[in-house]
């Protein structure tokens, strides 16, 4: 089985399990207070173009976004996101768990924008029990989203802007960042101006495991390390987390790595469009979802794995093709040539 | 001014206020634990036809909401509500406040239907990540609705079994039961059949304050108590609600009170109708909810108050007109008498 | 039976029960939003000398403590206070409840001391592993204590300087408030002026139920309605409090009240120390802890509840009686003759 | 500086980082729901002796603390542990953030016993106003203790026993559970046979980072990985922990290492005696707590770096020395020499 179902099946890049095997004896303080992590952390502050950004390195998206969200708002206060934002969907209610409101917005792939958030908040300050009500207080975006989308930097910017003015924070959660920052106008160092937070994801470029989440806004990040403690979100070897930045920072190891998986992908999608296989989402990231026709799927699944999106009508699908640093290219051939061959 | 924007204007009927009157000075252990809670919740089980219900008397609706679903659900789990639930908009998010996702289901009149449940239910169930999603574990409906509208038996009899064949709690939010009592085909006892939990609501029937909880399922009655006291619910002199509720339950007080409150929304309903504004939601309990032209609303405004429920289009507003037991016929009188006379 | 176990048997001050029948037809917006809620506020402003505080009106002690600590801290923070305090052993874990440790210190008496506070603080940050620990951020005390024992202006002026230096807050539980005002040196423009925030209890002074709490800075009234309504604590006819608070602080009622039932307790407290019972706690307030013989308390359980506090050797208990609004002279009158009688 | 401070300066054993090495490219699901994990669950359900466990892999201690101790209980329910337990004091309030009282109990030496729970449980359900306390419901304990103490086999059946005998839940922190297996007579059968869940500590034991949490009362396992889905706690790339712990449990690597370290701290245990300086806590464990001239520590502090535990009086301190997996015989044979070579 040739797998394309997600970007997470595999362990690290070469470099990273290389820069782990070199650095395992020598001995650090605990808890993210080592130099590895105060190296990564400097990189990352220069790459943001962000010298007073704080760094702090997580173990996986789902604390970072939880622990961020903690450290943003008091009790009554709210998250808006897509209805198919990652922390309205897929984490379990972990936002709602730790006492806040997920109010979501409808999107049809994914983003969301800056009027639609404008006009939620106006509604809210304009009832007059509005008391009664969660409060609209930070704004969540995926950067790319979950369908593999992308915000441009005119639409972030307009996010931003909305933010500022009606006094929300802008948390980006970039699970698959790296993917974005090749694929779009927005750079770490438009995102570290524009967010109040956001994080540059490991686990699914390149890394073990880690995200390195970057606040801008001291706001955020008061005590912030008490909360993360609090959380469950601190490692003890948190070195582990500061040597694995620390690689994909260097050299442009990072970058690289999601061009290529990019590349690959874009293939894959030039192929489904050969096809005249249609894309349900617009992606120009390592996810792409075509809508195919049920015999094709079933020969296809004889061969290589991918994740269902769901039924479209009578007869075809959506499915997800990811790749990853760790997809082979003779693979993205083979599949490349199957779709072509297909009866 | 004569007021009709709500159905808790005023103090509490005289009956009521007599009741308390008279037993100021008796002593009692406090906490719930008095005579009069005791007498109160017999009378009530009796009307129930549910000899082995716990009664547990909370001092407002969103604390009885809050408490009874953290009784009911564990940390991961969620209730379902219609997206005009009053858990879901009108609680400052006090559902997500106890840690648990209120998830949403389109209502075009307040209600939810047993289809809607049982598909949200097993595509739950059905996808395989639903670890990473809120699971669904209780339906949460209000009878009668924030819309003023009705479930009928039938209704409520196929939500129930949803619930018990999806493994679902069914409670149920009686705010204004008592209006929905005398509208509706479902009383105390098919309340108390269907439903895991659900409340009699004092404040809005004639009470200074209280509701009464009805717990029918033991699962969410371990340890009430504790979770009455720790979210704040247990008043100190908990005799006030039992006298409260024995009065209202005495001599078909509640009911008598709630017929009479419906009889006069339905008579201005009637004069709603006879103008030709339509009404919005199709309620027959004490709030009515007429699609009115602007320029009679500015004239009405003159002279009675009533809630603003938003715009329907560029030349009308629908709006709230709400009975109460306080509700001096004579005013019902001059406002259907000045309805018809406008121009 | 003639009952002296707590102070919350009975209804409330006739003042109190014609005031809330005197104004049961006036209408009135709901949620603490009508004209006694203010004019109560502006009263008790007033009578602290504290024209810019904030004041709320809650309807029992432990919704005022959990919501207002929960306004005051974010999630890693905790509440000090001593080990007997309401909140450590009363409240079912409500404050835990909301998210927050609460940290004990020793008492013998129900006070803890500003050198305790500091040395505490202090610990907390000497610690370079502190971000580990829940940290320290608000002083809660009752005064007078759930002991009966009272805070001098000294004592409090010495916490409240503790505070300010240690960037902490400081919270008085005036459950009982009445009853220090009148026994100690402690007024109510001292509590606004070294308290951040402070309640002024009706529940156990008279009143059917209800706190007023006094918000002094500004930080913990930020956007308390909507945390008082998601945590349900906003009663629907505020109003009832509202009417309650007025009557309270006019003509001096409360004070008044306070002082008649604290010099019932004292003539008690006379009668035990005449015949020889030690008093567990020196309490100059309505609550009295005699430590009595099991034969003459056996005894007196033929003709007097009072409430059992532990027993002190094999041969004597430590025991409450309780004075309150309600207490009739000519109780008190045979109580004290009944024990001066006993064999 | 040779370091003694912790038993977490480095990264992994070379099995473990040889193991992750050589599965880095093998494609697996994610989330805990691959070959590895399952094998490593079979392995420690083998030595446990408990064909019926559930085995979940999780990332440190503090979240494994944290879920186990959220899924277990209700929302009025308490932990019941040792002042010093690491719930207690060392993980900034992660329980009560999660909703729960910590009540503590005394501790000499880091343990508590059978006749301090059932006092304490006993007290909470004979009191008349039990319902106003947090519920005590889950006894926590640490083998070996934060103080290197160990429970002998007879402690934990005796606490075993109370806790079935009063409904309690008994969870067992196992963060470096390999030095009690090797040093005391609890094995993890019987922990298997006496606790409802502990967990096996990899972080503190030669793994990058991973405890593996057994439970074996199904109680609380019901919806366990939506839990820790929710809590943050749940690992995309799940066999990285399962990889590590199938290496820890093949051929007697736990075991292996863990009384190796042990015996290192023996040594040193021993030297420490020799010279007379008596040991704070009797621990046969990896951390060693001599109390230490204030004179002899400023020497060894030029060479040596440990933990300072506090002050013993005006000339001494406890300190900690820790032993490792990564310690080296030779650096514990200078440490020895010098210290019987201090003036």
């Amino acid at each position: 089985m040739i797998r394309f179902e997600s970007d997470y099946l595999e362990g690290a890049l070469p470099e990273i399990m290389k820069a782990l095997g070199d650095t395992n004896l020598v001995q650090t303080p605990g808890y993210g207070e080592d130099e590895y992590c105060a190296a990564a952390a400097a990189k990352i502050r220069e790459k943001c173009a962000a010298p007073a950004a704080a760094v702090h390195f997580l173990v996986g998206g789902t604390p970072a976004n939880l622990i961020a969200i903690t450290a943003a708002l008091r009790p009554h206060q709210a998250a808006i996101a897509a209805e198919t934002g990652h922390i309205a969907v897929h984490e379990s209610g972990a936002v709602e768990g730790s006492g806040h409101k997920v109010i979501t917005l409808p999107s049809a792939d994914g983003k969301i924008g800056a009027a639609q958030v404008a006009a939620l908040v106006d509604a809210h300050w304009a009832d007059s029990t509005h008391e009664h009500q969660a409060q609209p207080k930070l704004v969540y975006v995926s950067q790319p989203t979950e369908n593999g989308t992308v915000y441009s930097l005119a639409e972030l910017e307009a996010l931003a802007a909305v933010c500022r003015e009606k006094g929300l924070y802008l948390y980006v959660d970039g699970a698959r960042l790296g993917a974005a920052l090749v694929s779009s106008d927005v750079g770490l160092s438009d995102l570290a101006r524009l967010a109040d937070a956001f994080y540059i994801g490991g686990t699914k470029l390149g890394a073990l495991f880690g995200e390195a989440l970057v606040i801008l806004n001291p706001e955020l990040d008061r005590d912030f390390r008490y909360i993360e403690k609090q959380r469950g979100g601190m490692l003890a070897k948190g070195r582990l987390l500061g040597v694995q930045f620390l690689t994909l920072m260097t050299d442009g190891l990072y970058e690289r790595t999601a061009r290529r998986e990019v590349e690959l992908a874009l293939r894959l999608r030039a192929a489904f469009e050969a096809r005249g296989w249609p894309l349900y989402y617009d992606s120009p990231t390592n996810q792409q979802f075509p809508v195919v026709p049920d015999a094709a799927l079933e020969k296809l699944a004889e061969k290589y794995s991918f994740s269902d999106w769901g039924r479209v009508d009578e007869a075809h699908r959506v499915v997800r093709f990811c790749t990853s640093w760790a997809t082979r290219e003779e693979d993205v051939d083979a599949l490349i040539k199957d779709i072509a061959a297909l009866a």
